[in-house]
């Protein structure tokens, strides 16, 4: 998508230097800035403290870091390129490369998709490990554009749309998931509105989504996340779409805190739950949502928030009463009869349909 | 409730100076500050800008208003007390001054319900207001301590409770509403634990619940709004508990925005649901929730937020997208068939039972 006029994605790797650079999430929507990733070990850094985040951008993250530690590592033993030997140090590099990648968030299942992918690419040669990684991130955008496409069919004129967090081109390497039903309806000439939930405690619906919407020209507003239940008992909403960071072959969705609230409040008033998502987010290999690990983060990401002041100076203030403490676990399981359909590349498909989609 | 040691009500009014004195409930829990209302402006100005707040709390501030305005128009007539006699411009300005009071916050009942009582006590004389308006702040405390130990019987040892906002003793004149039966039970003895949600966009919980806990040493932690199915779907929360600002004859409750969402969310999980109010908050004149009216606050309550930096400065910054607007519900209505039970002064009721103690 656009910023101030110019293409971006969200993330992308030079093949000469091997460095990553992506857009700093952290620093939007207030300040526009790339941040660079050196070597692997920066790219774990940046999915760690979120400066890259998202389902499918954690995805794209993880692959090019898996890619840059092959770049690495052939480096060190200072080989030529597409050798295929590696010494037994190299292996052991990679290896603990691929647990340093996978351990960075141990719930998005791009992630683990793609640290594979990359891997089981670079063991036959470093220049397979990085063509593997490029083309994941460019597949990570047609689906994403195939997704919009087929979303965009339940998008029509007046339509009003609840979203939570932030499943857009941000949270992908370009379109997003849930957003990109939007911006496919947006080109088509489509009105209609969004509602943004905050998505506390990381505001990634107030701070990114907002953000998309507004470059976009999509009309949209900002709610508390708190207010979902009010809107819809207003009839204000028409339907609801998220995006995943990982789905059990049952159809159970793991997605940011306060999905499942969502699900369970729109079911109660009978309004359409969409999932959006690449298959490449469904791990087949869990047959229910309870074997979904969930990432608990920092309390302080609950008890303090930064952002600008009214002249511009960033500053980290105190959002809870000092002595207590928080719980911040980062996602919930909705179970798949709170889901009405995923959005998928491969079309809208029914809960009970994804087993059929299983390929080895 | 005690504070360093030393007891305090959150308001309370001086009968010789006419003086009305608050908690100031937007500098809590960073700075601890008494704010005084001269007159009855100052006492409106102190109910809109949330320096009090809860619905207790608005009820006898409300009350000690309309009292305060009877005392200044009097001075300004310069007549004795007791005269009975009022002019037609005393009358004028006492009917103005209630309007004024009542346009302060639409949804809270106990503000009607206090300043009516005020102002048909002040007509007969000043005296009798200002008698009136401390007789229902010295109700109101009586009332919580009864409702603290009737809900206190639903508290055992292990119990874990959610609660929402802050309905502790703070949103009343003492005590509280949803936090009395907690403050009893302590005092018995009894050893459980509060999830507090942090109660978006004000964060009532995550400020005032969370430091009322701290204060009684009642072992507790704060919630992202949104965690809450997640926590009930682990099976991490006994029941809720609530205060409410208005309760329609049928049982349909106002209470802060996102009530609503946690009652639907406790009862897919078949979680009780608990509603402490006294009665004084029902509204007998409103058959059903539809009727009850919502207030819309400003949109800078979501788009920013004030606490203290590092170094105990008070900033104010953004929390969301620059250019993005947001809409901010300040309540929502929880249909009566979600409710477990009302926890009162009379005992806990059945939604159904409610309308059984309706006196004229």
């Amino acid at each position: 998508m656009k910023v101030n006029g110019k293409h971006y994605r969200t993330i992308w790797m030079d093949n000469e230097t091997g460095e990553v650079s992506m857009i700093d999430q952290n620093a939007l929507p207030f300040s526009f800035e790339i941040f660079i990733a050196q070597n692997y070990s920066d790219t774990c850094h940046a999915i760690v403290t979120m400066i890259t985040r998202g389902a499918g951008a954690i995805g794209a993250a993880a692959g090019f870091a898996m890619a840059q530690a092959f770049v690495e590592g052939e480096r060190g033993e200072r080989r030529g390129a597409n050798s295929g030997n590696y010494t037994r140090d190299q292996l052991s590099f990679f290896d603990n490369a691929r647990k340093e990648i996978e351990a960075t968030r141990p719930t998005a299942r791009n992630l683990f998709y793609a640290t594979e992918k990359v891997y089981n690419a670079g063991i036959k040669s470093v220049e397979n490990a990085v063509r593997e990684a490029q083309w994941l991130a460019d597949q990570n955008i047609a689906d994403a554009k195939q997704i919009g496409e087929n979303g965009s069919q339940l998008i029509k004129n007046g339509s009003r749309i609840l979203t939570h967090c932030n499943a857009g081109w941000l949270g992908f390497v370009d379109y997003g998931s849930a957003l990109a039903p939007l911006y496919i309806a947006k080109e088509q000439g489509k009105e209609f509105f969004v509602y943004a939930d905050e998505t506390r405690p990381r505001n990634q619906g107030a701070r990114l989504t907002a953000w998309e919407l507004q470059n976009e020209g999509i009309p949209h507003k900002i709610i508390p996340d708190n207010a979902g239940a009010y809107l819809m008992s207003k009839g204000m909403i028409d339907f609801v779409i998220v995006g995943a960071d990982r789905i059990a072959a049952n159809g159970d969705t793991a997605n940011k805190i306060g999905t499942f609230e969502k699900a369970i409040v729109a079911k109660e008033f009978g309004i359409a739950f969409y999932v959006a998502v690449p298959f490449s987010t469904i791990d087949f290999s869990l047959s229910d949502g309870t074997q979904i690990p969930i990432e608990e983060r920092s309390e302080d990401e609950v008890l303090t928030y930064s952002g600008p002041d009214s002249e511009g100076i960033m500053r980290t203030i105190r959002m809870a009463s000092p002595g207590s403490h928080a719980l911040n676990p980062a996602f919930d399981v909705t179970p798949a009869r709170f889901i009405t359909g995923f959005i998928t590349e491969k079309g809208i498909i029914h809960p009970n349909e994804i087993s059929n989609f299983y390929t080895e």
